[in-house]
């Protein structure tokens, strides 16, 4: 079924006005009409069904259904260092996927692509749409936030209870268990922050400014992972450690 | 440092005339000189450092240094409902970095993508392309097989140690244990069969012709993920399983 978020809190029995864009979405585009029936959930994260009362203007009644557990247990902040744009767009597409409660897109010193301080509204604005959209099709609860940095140290300021940076140079040298034993020892509900390099790599600053910050350096298996990639690795594991080993 | 493959076996001390599509990378595109050093991997997977000798016709000098293990534990094929060209190759891009060793695209019942049979070797020759320059680039000892099923039935009569169905209902009903379970029991040096579905789903016949086939059906997780992404997820939980949580 089609799933939307709404920005409000609800109860079943609520009669909503749809937003501009959901009824543009489900009545224009889908073509649905009075009776139909889609998923709605509300800004505090609880599942509605949702039946089409009137087309012009667009509203619904909902009617409350049991919130499904679709959340990662711990909420992932992954940081990126500034890729190219497609590759910003579709990290943003395939972690949302994956349950990202966070993604920080912040210059590192050797990225070679740039956000000009002018652009960077617009940009996270395309990127935010694009997360909001996957979280629809991935049947999610949250949508991601999606943010800029202007570098590192701004987002290892950010409080984390784990901290991760991936490390190609602990991958090379075979180092194979700290992911394991940090995913091990992190509890339901904790954040997690995950640090990744751009195409071009972690500066040994970078890595200093990380570790000072007690980020663990992990590696990601023994394969060299582009940049968009890791992170999807990373969430994958994530999901396998927390999710698939421990049912909850 | 940069990586080519060759196509036969060598031995520390070979002179090799370079193919000239290596010669064309090396020399012509990065600029290479005599003295240059790269990486070489034989058609037996062993590693070598080459040093440049000439470049008119170009050739190198080999010498064997100590193999790492950067190849998954057991031979991952993932068979994929064939979706859009795109999504075609970044599947082949990313699950080659992710360690695959043979992945198959199949004409499946609700595959919006259709390969008109004259198409076939010039879209799989594309792919292989892909596919060898992702190695490469990942560092790996082996380059991904690229094939075309014309069923998933053709997909299931090859041999597997292990055979998996990524089923979206699977996780709708929260089945999350499914896929470690196999993941647990896999040994070293055995093969794993992992069959997605395309963009449309995976029909009630081909469910019916893989579990005929003794394929387990597992869920990935809580979210619907997208048939480009799967796969993606499954071989980062191989990895996980078998090669962070069990150190070699």
């Amino acid at each position: 079924m089609q799933r939307y978020f709404l920005e409000t809190a609800h109860q079943t029995g609520d009669h909503v006005a749809l937003p501009e864009s959901i009824a543009h979405h489900w009545v224009t585009v889908l073509r649905a009409e009075p009776g139909a029936k889609a998923e709605f959930v509300d800004n505090t994260a609880h599942l509605f069904h949702g039946q089409l009362d009137a087309i012009d203007p667009a509203t619904v009644t909902l009617t409350a259904v049991t919130t499904p557990t679709v959340e990662l247990p711990v909420a992932v902040t992954i940081a990126c260092g500034l890729p190219k744009q497609e590759k910003a767009e579709w990290i943003t597409q395939k972690a949302t996927e994956l349950g990202v409660d966070h993604i920080v897109f912040y210059a590192a010193d050797w990225s070679v692509a740039k956000w000009q301080p002018n652009k960077v509204a617009k940009k996270l604005a395309r990127l935010t749409k694009i997360a909001h959209g996957a979280a629809e099709q991935a049947h999610r609860l949250r949508r991601p936030e999606v943010s800029f940095a202007k570098s590192l140290k701004e987002v290892v300021e950010q409080p984390a209870d784990v901290k991760l940076l991936a490390y190609e140079e602990s991958a090379k040298q075979g180092e194979q268990s700290a992911l394991n034993q940090q995913l091990q020892a992190i509890q339901t509900g904790q954040s997690l922050l995950a640090i990744f390099g751009p195409e071009g790599g972690i500066s040994p600053a970078e890595v200093q400014t990380a570790q000072a910050a007690q980020a663990v350096l992990v590696g990601l298996g023994p394969r060299i992972l582009r940049t968009e990639t890791a992170p999807l690795f990373l969430l994958s594991a994530v999901s396998m450690v927390l999710e698939l080993q421990q049912p909850r």
